[in-house]
C-alpha cells in the first residue's frame, strides 16, 4: 500500500475498482453490527451484579445521616454517596449533589436553572439578558450540543488540540463577549478525542476572566476513573486551581456511574462551590422531592470508597483494553500506510475519534451502514450535526464482542478507502 | 362544654385562663412531634421490603422488551412498568411515560417543557405568550403551587367544595382567558381535603372548552390507590372522558409509589395521549439518558400487576385507619361541641383539612409550635402561601405512632380553642 494521494488517476481507478468488488463482497454478508454509541458489553455490566445483592431485605435502612432512606428526605442525596463522589472528583462532600440516574439530567437542569433563574439568585437570568452563547469543543458530546439546541442557545466551535481545547481562542472570546455563559467540557478522555486536558489548560480555564460574570464551565467529567491502560491520563483539579484564584464559583462538575456500575441502574453527581449548591438546592427543592436513596447505599455498599471504585475499574479496562487496541491496530495497518484518515491513541474513555480526508465523513458513515454496520451519524460531534469539514467519526467499540469488532474494523476500513479514493478522484476533474 | 361564639363574655374570659393554664402545661412536657409532612411511617415502609429482594445477581435482566436493563435504552421506562401503571391509572401501555424517584420531578419538568416549549411543537411556548395563569383549587398542594411561583406563573384560587372544585368558577375563567394555561387537580382524596371529584366534576373537566387551546389539566393521582376505610370514593376515569369527547390531548395524569412502596425509592409516572406523550419524548431525550430501569423492574417484580398494588394497599390501611380515627374522633369529642371547626372525614388520602374560625390558623399552628408540634404551616396549603380566611390547617396523621398522635391531637384541640376563644373576645371589642 502506499499514499493514495500520491498515487496517478489510473492507479487510483484500478484500486477503486478493486475497493468495490471487495465491498459487494461485505454487502453480501447481511451484517448487523452496531458501532454508534458508548455503551459498555454485557460482560462489563456483569462486574457490577453483586451489588444488586448488596441492599435486601435484611440489611439496615438507616445509616450516617439518621435518616430512614426509605422515606422522604435527604434532597441534595446521602452522605455516604456524597462522600463516594466527592473522592472521585476531588472535592468536598458538601460540594457535592448526588442525583438519580442520569448526569445528563443533571447537565440539562443546571442549564435550565440558569436560563430562567441566573446562576446565584442576585444576576439576572440567562434568558433575560438576551442571547445567550456556549463555547463548545469540537469535536463534542452530541448530547450537550443537544441542550444548547433545545434551549436556542447559540454554540460557538473551539477546536481541540492534542492538550485539550483552543485557550487562546477561549480566552479571547470569553474576555469579550458577555453573552458567552458557558462552555461545555469532558476534560479527561474526552468524547470522542480521548484527549486529556494537559495541566496548562486547566489552570488557563481556573485563571479565565470573562466578561459575563455569571459564565459557567460545564465540567463533564464523565470518564474520571476510566482508563484501561497502565499508562493513564492525569486531570488536573479544576476546582483546586479555581479555589487558589477564589474563582470557585465558575465551574460546575459531573460524574455518574452509567458506565462504571449500569447505564439503567446508575448515580449521578455533580460537583460545585458550596455558594452555587446553596442556591441550586434551594431551586431543586422545587423541582424534586430527591433522589432515589436505596440506589445510592447500593453503590456506597458494593464500592466502600473512590480507591474501591478504582479497583472496580480495572477490571473494566481489561474487557475494553482489547477492542480499544482492535481498533486501533486495524486503524495502523490499514489506514496509516495510505495517508487517509488521523486519530488518538486514548488511554481511557469510550471513544475513537477518526478524521477522514476533508469531505469524506458522511460518506464513510453511509457506505458502512449500507454494508450493515452502524456508526454515530456523521456529523454528530458538532453543534447543529454541522461539521464544516466533514472528516470527523466517533467509532463506539465498547459494545460489540471483539469479534463482531473485527469483521466492523475491516468492513470500517474499507469503507474510509473507498470513499478516500473516491473523494481524491472526483477533487482531481 | 357548649358553642364558644354563643358564650357570655365572661364565660369566655374564665374559660381562657383554664385554657392558658392547660397549654402552660403542655409546654412544660417537652414534647417534640411532627405532623407536618404526608410522610408514610417505618410500619408503612416495612411493608415493601421483600420488594429489595425481587431484583439480585441471579435475577434475569433481560425482560419483555429484549433489552438489557443494566443498560441505556428505554427512555420512557421499561414496558412491564408502563402496564403496572396504565392498570393504577386506567389508560392504555402507550399512554404511560414511567419515570425516576418522584411524581413531583416529572410535574415540574412537564409545566417547564410547556413554558419553552409549548404543548405540541405547533402552537407557541407558553412563556412567549406573555402572562402565563394556572388555576389552582384551593386549599391544595403546596409544591404544586410552589412550581407557579418558581416559573412566575400567576395563580388564581379555586374554591374546593365537596365533590371538587367549583366547577361555575372554572368553566367560566378557562373559556374566556386565553393565558389560563393550566389547572393543579388532586382528584382522589385531595391534599389537604381529602376530597374525591364526583364523575359530575370529572365530566365537567372533560367537557371543558378553553379560550387556549394548549389548556392542560395536571391531574396529580398521587392517592389513587390510597384508600383506607371499607367505603373507598371511586374517581370517574377522567382520560376516558376526554376520549369520548375527542378532548384527550387536555390531560396529563400523575403517580408515584412513593406513598406504595418507598418514598425514598420509588417510582413515578406520567400518563397522556399518543400525540402529548410523542412530543414529549422527543424533548424528553434531550433531558436524560432514561430512568432507573432496575429499580422499575422490582416494583413490577413485587406488585406483579395493578390488583397487586390495590391488595398491598389494604395493609397501609390497616396501619394508617386507627391514625385517621384518632383525629377525627378528638375533634369529634373536642371540638364539634364548640362550634369553632370544621372538616371532612376522608376515606383514604393523607392528610385530614382543618377549618378554624376565621384568623385563627396561624395562632394555632404557632401555639402547637410553642408546646412542641410541628404542623404544616398555615397559609401553605394556598398559593403564594396566602390563606384569605387564615381558617385552614393540613394534619398530616400518617408518620407518628398513634401514643404520639394521641398527645399531638390533644395539644392541638387545645390550641384550637384557646385561639378561637381568643378571636371570639377580640372580636368582641
Amino acid at each position: 500500500m502506499s499514499e493514495y494521494r500520491a498515487m496517478e488517476d489510473a492507479q487510483l481507478i484500478e484500486l477503486k475498482a478493486k475497493l468495490e468488488k471487495e465491498y459487494k463482497a461485505f454487502q453480501q454478508k447481511g451484517l448487523q453490527l452496531n458501532m454508534a454509541r458508548g455503551k459498555p458489553s454485557k460482560d462489563q455490566l456483569d462486574l457490577s451484579m453483586e451489588m444488586l445483592d448488596c441492599v435486601t431485605a435484611k440489611d439496615a435502612m438507616v445509616w450516617e445521616d439518621k435518616l430512614d432512606l426509605r422515606n422522604y428526605g435527604a434532597l441534595d442525596g446521602i452522605v455516604e454517596a456524597k462522600r463516594l463522589f466527592a473522592g472521585l472528583l476531588g472535592v468536598a462532600e458538601d460540594e457535592v449533589i448526588v442525583g438519580g440516574n442520569s448526569s445528563l439530567n443533571m447537565m440539562y437542569d443546571t442549564v435550565a436553572r440558569c436560563l430562567t433563574h441566573g446562576v446565584d439568585g442576585r444576576q439576572l437570568p440567562w434568558n433575560r439578558q438576551g442571547e445567550v452563547k456556549f463555547l463548545c469543543p469540537t469535536p463534542g458530546y452530541d448530547r450537550h450540543f443537544a441542550i444548547c439546541e433545545h434551549f436556542g442557545i447559540k454554540m460557538i466551535n473551539v477546536p481541540m488540540r492534542a492538550d485539550g481545547p483552543d485557550m487562546d481562542m477561549i480566552e479571547k472570546l470569553v474576555s469579550k463577549d458577555a453573552a458567552i455563559k458557558g462552555i461545555w467540557c469532558v476534560p479527561k478522555y474526552s468524547n470522542p478525542d480521548g484527549v486529556t486536558y494537559s495541566d496548562e489548560v486547566v489552570r488557563r480555564f481556573a485563571a479565565l476572566r470573562p466578561a459575563a460574570g455569571d459564565f459557567r464551565i460545564f465540567w463533564d467529567n464523565a470518564y474520571c476513573v476510566h482508563d484501561f491502560t497502565d499508562q493513564p491520563d492525569t486531570l488536573l483539579n479544576i476546582m483546586d486551581e479555581c479555589k487558589k484564584r477564589g474563582r470557585e464559583d465558575m465551574v460546575y462538575a459531573f460524574a455518574s456511574t452509567s458506565k462504571i456500575s449500569f447505564s439503567g441502574s446508575g448515580v449521578a453527581a455533580m460537583a460545585a462551590s458550596k455558594k452555587n449548591l446553596a442556591f441550586i438546592k434551594k431551586l431543586l427543592s422545587i423541582q424534586t422531592i430527591g433522589p432515589d436513596k436505596l440506589n445510592q447505599l447500593r453503590h456506597v455498599k458494593f464500592f466502600g470508597d473512590a480507591d474501591g471504585v478504582r479497583a472496580h475499574m480495572k477490571k473494566h479496562a481489561a474487557i475494553l483494553k482489547p477492542k480499544f487496541d482492535c481498533v486501533l491496530r486495524w486503524l495502523d495497518r490499514e489506514i496509516r500506510p495510505c495517508g487517509i484518515g488521523s486519530w488518538q491513541e486514548p488511554h481511557g474513555g469510550y471513544f475513537v475519534s477518526f478524521h477522514t480526508l476533508e469531505g469524506c465523513a458522511k460518506r464513510v458513515v453511509f457506505l458502512c451502514k449500507e454494508a450493515g454496520v452502524v456508526l454515530t451519524g456523521a456529523g454528530a460531534t458538532y453543534p447543529y450535526g454541522i461539521d464544516p469539514l466533514d472528516a470527523n467519526i466517533r467509532i463506539a467499540p465498547t459494545f460489540p464482542p471483539v469479534g463482531e469488532l473485527e469483521v466492523a474494523m475491516e468492513l470500517f476500513c474499507l469503507c474510509v478507502k473507498l470513499a478516500s479514493v473516491e473523494k481524491i478522484l472526483a477533487d482531481r476533474v
